[in-house]
């Protein structure tokens, strides 16, 4: 975010049902489904659908007491987070905590993907849960 | 929706504070701020920032029973609504009536930028408040 303008990378809904909400997003919508995975550290399974330059990501708890399965719980089905892509996420995350932005995670760790995530805490970017994404490739 | 893969046209967060929330993303997240108006109808006033292709819509109530004051009533501030560009809106409205997908508006109506827009009922789409867009040079 520092370099260029960010992008947001994809959105974040959390559900309760993973084939039902595919089923939705591909079927009703017109989204063509894409990978679907276990991060088993954030005890979530992920699907996503393609949605143009952002993906929309599916999220269902592995196990009730993951961020996720808290979320269900508390809220019920819908919007998670949104997630911006960043080229250096250690510089991003240096620059945000010199700013005063409170971090979930001070450290970036391995996401979906195999990609370097960390979340920005809610109550600091007005209620959003922002996840910072920087690709495995670059 | 129907002829090509839908897209992501933005993403709608509700704000208490929205040039405090235009600040946060424009001088913390470095995305350039855009348009802002008041759509009197829906008791909103909206504000962009650029996120790469899809925008964030920041939306303050300008009354507390409009949609969006009702929500942050509710919620308090956060995500509100992920918005989908299609082509031909009232065509899209039948079809996924005709799928039995509980809309909120049958008929479009005009939005921020004098777009045609239509929502879907949450309840229908796993919790999340989908917006409907024809772009109004279309």
């Amino acid at each position: 975010m520092t370099t260029k303008t960010p992008r947001i990378a994809h959105l974040g809904i959390a559900v309760r049902d993973l084939d039902a909400a595919v089923a939705f997003y591909r079927d009703v919508l017109g989204m063509p489904a894409g990978a679907r995975e276990t991060v088993g550290d954030q005890g979530v399974e992920v699907a996503f659908v393609h949605a143009g330059e952002p993906e929309i990501e599916l999220l269902h708890p592995t196990r009730p007491d993951s961020p996720v399965g808290r979320f269900l719980d508390r809220r019920g089905e819908g919007l998670h987070h949104v997630c911006l892509e960043v080229t250096d996420i250690r510089a991003e995350l240096a620059r945000l905590s010199a700013l005063g932005v409170p971090l979930v995670d001070r450290e970036p760790r391995i996401g979906a993907g195999g990609h370097l995530v960390a979340f920005l805490h809610p109550k600091g970017a007005r209620g959003v849960l922002i996840e910072l994404e920087q690709k495995r490739s670059e």
